[in-house]
């Protein structure tokens, strides 16, 4: 807090009103080039009871174009927010990019109003602090320009604040039996704050504390404030988005344990159809027990199926899903990101589809496209897909922690398999469409998958949320594994 | 039920697989198809325990291109679905033009599952009935392709494949005691059913009984239908995308009542900056604790801000919100619709933004864009924007009937304060942006406007939602008219 630069001082009417066609017109031009840019403001307005956090978000309303534009605002969770990680609420009201998203306290609303309740020890305050140091350093990492203003009011100045409104018979609605609680808890409540902040500050996304004393000046500081950041943010764009990414022929391996992994994978299983029948049906009513378990316990499961084209994927998801009543999962195929989606961080779309408490999502290729296809297409610059694993590492440690059964499974055939199952395709009428020129052209890049998806099984294999390869070489042997592995998955789980 | 043709006889293994593969290639075709084309595919899938509708869902789920296809199940109503009116649920998860939505049950499971305990008055029943008629007719209106299909199983049928799956120690976990309690209750669910396919069987979207006895006719009858009646509409929606709407040069009044009463709206009103600011204030502490009544009520408020380019809707909207937590509100500015939302029926955006119990949308313009700008500009056909009359009726009944406050104004200018605010809006830099040569050519268009309003005015002005036309030349007038007509509005509703 004590870095930033606090505002002070009182501004006439007069010099206010001389000032304020300059920053609006500003604003408005800024807020036209942001629209065709490749990122999105976040402004975060927070600070203490009276300091006029409504009168400023009213200030914006009337200076930027309410068309690029969102306020949010957030109040208790429902229960379609509870039941999930605690910055789903929050992924799911971030602005695409070229526009504006203000949070009236947001993500700092509920932290703070917790622990000055005495709700929450420290450490649990400050594991929430580190979450969303994540998700803003997440943010601005992909390009976004996070600003964070924090008004403050002396007690001194709230007091007098409140009593200029209580003493206006007219104004005097705006003062609330919670305002006054505040002012009387100013002293802990400022310390929480500080701390909050202090935790939160950041380079990449750092407070301003703006003086409120003087609703006027404090107005145009905020204003001030996003002309200025937003006019250097512009240029650190620019230099950004100068630099594209060449792909090298082959790639490095970051980790070749995970590449021996997959080369060191058994394929040769066999299993006649007979005893995969058999065995299908008592797994299958053991994964039945286990997920109404699960069920009855408020966790949800979350499936992630990757594999090489053709291994299989869809045929495991509809074994798997025979045993799941239809009420109670949702199967959510990834193909390329619509419009939306990418003007949105690459994670954005996936957050979406997270499932409730005693739900189940099954997602058909994943968020690990983006150190897969991403990587080798150079769709994701370097920068970009080598964070992606801490990224998803972070993720994954969200959902679990909140309760949520993460199970990975990488399907796996060999070379000469896939080209076996591509001929049969094209070979068949209904399967001509699963089959096209970019299968063919990954394959070609056998090679070069091989080191990503090596990397991937090393670097994202997570006590939390643990890779699990499975041989598919031979379909029934591996529809099996994966019911077998889900089961014990869940169980395992559910023991904890 | 009994119109429906009624699938019968056993399909062996063998003719069942000579069947497949011309299914699959004509379903994927078709999906090839479906996916450049105006329309989407809405899949009911409904029927009685054990019948199979799991086993149909999954057998499609091999068949269909799974990018182009989305399953959606309901279970209990979330806090967030019950805060909204009932079909809310449903809105939200339609498919985008298209794209194949599966719905297993649907807006039919619930008020199924709740007939058969006993718990709904008949009165109830047929008021949802007609709630899904319409809204099954407005998708269809809108190009959708409904198919509704009832997988039926005799009493005996039903028993026989219970204890089949009950005596294979594998299978019998699939059994459980929910579908033993509707075998039970077999005679008085099938009446209960019966009246539901009947009062919602209608030509533009039929129900087909088939019959489930046999999986694999079962399966063929379900797949069949889809081609065959998706051809069918393809030949359709071909004929109709080939009328193009002519506009006339001048449009003719459908209500002449509305434009009498916009042409007698007296504007010459006069309030002085102290009687305004004095006034204001007052009304702004009633409209507080009216709507602080309104929250502890748990009711919500949809505001609808329309009105002539520069009548100052932007900024009566800002002083109303400054009476609101802001917590409570959100303001929905609507523009030139996004790609997603051409993709949907021009309903689904507003349906999003409504808010749940004890909250509040402010919707700066709204859902009349489809009688005002679509219908002069062409961008709707007559047939669109004469039906919209109803559907917006509907639709605000729907809102009002849930508990939601609907509060409608128009706020009114002269052409000559207007030609004035314009001017005024060009000598300002920053209020430049607020004006272009759309809002030139609208101005050019006033005559026809004028008759657009009126007829909005006329039809749309139901007991539950009127509209309020406010004398906005004098802008000090107008905002304080809009607090006082909140505030009368909002009490009048929590006095009922």
């Amino acid at each position: 807090m004590a870095k930033s630069a606090v505002q002070r001082g009182r501004i006439s009417k007069k010099v206010y009103e001389a000032q304020l066609p300059e920053l609006r017109e500003q604003l408005v031009q800024l807020q036209v080039q942001l629209k065709g840019a490749p990122f999105k403001l976040v402004l975060i307005v927070a600070g203490v009871a009276g300091a006029g956090r409504g009168d400023v978000l009213n200030a914006l309303g009337e200076w930027l174009d309410p068309r690029g534009v969102e306020t949010f605002s957030f109040h208790t969770p429902t229960d379609e927010e509870r039941d999930r990680p605690l910055m789903w609420r929050y992924w799911r009201s971030l602005p695409a990019n070229g526009r504006i998203g203000v949070f009236a306290g947001s993500w700092y609303t509920e932290t703070l109003r917790e622990q000055a309740k005495g709700k929450k020890e420290l450490a649990q305050l400050d594991h929430e602090l580190r979450r969303i140091r994540h998700f803003e350093k997440l943010l601005t990492d992909n390009g976004a320009l996070v600003l964070k203003v924090w008004l403050h009011l002396s007690k001194e100045n709230q007091r007098d604040r409140l009593r200029a409104l209580e003493s206006d018979p007219d104004k005097a609605w705006r003062v609330t039996d919670d305002d006054w609680d505040a002012h009387r808890q100013y002293d802990e409540l400022a310390e929480t704050a500080r701390h909050i902040v202090r935790e939160t500050d950041r380079p990449n996304a750092a407070w301003t504390v703006i003086d409120a004393a003087d609703e006027r000046a404090r107005n145009l500081a905020v204003g001030q404030l996003i002309v200025r950041r937003l006019q250097s943010h512009f240029k650190r764009m620019q230099r950004r988005l100068a630099t594209r990414p060449k792909l090298p022929l082959m790639p490095r391996s970051l980790a070749p344990s995970g590449l021996r992994r997959l080369r060191n994978t058994p394929l040769d299983q066999k299993l006649s159809e007979d005893d995969y029948e058999r065995k299908r049906e008592k797994w299958l009513g053991r994964l039945h027990r286990s997920i109404r378990s699960a069920q009855a316990a408020r966790r949800s499961v979350v499936f992630v199926f990757e594999g090489w084209d053709a291994a299989g994927k869809g045929g495991a998801i509809r074994r798997l899903t025979s045993a799941i009543d239809v009420r109670f999962y949702r199967v959510v195929p990834i193909a390329k990101p619509t419009e939306e989606e990418i003007s949105h961080h690459y994670l954005w779309r996936f957050w979406r589809h997270i499932p409730r408490d005693g739900y189940m999502t099954i997602f058909d290729r994943s968020w690990y496209g983006r150190v897969l296809v991403e990587r080798l297409e150079g769709f994701a610059r370097n920068d970009e897909w080598r964070r992606a694993y801490d990224e998803i590492n972070d993720f994954e440690e969200q959902l679990t922690e909140h309760g949520t059964i993460v199970i990975k499974f990488w399907m796996h055939v060999s070379k000469e398999e896939q080209l076996r199952r591509f001929r049969a395709r094209e070979g068949t009428a209904y399967k001509n469409h699963k089959i096209n020129a970019e299968d063919w052209r990954n394959r070609r890049k056998w090679g070069a998958y091989e080191v990503a998806i090596g990397d991937m099984l090393a670097l994202t294999n997570t006590s939390f949320a643990a890779w699990h390869v499975i041989p598919a070489n031979n379909k029934r042997f591996a529809r099996l594994q994966i019911l077998k592995t889900a089961c014990n998955a869940i169980e395992e789980a559910l023991e904890k």
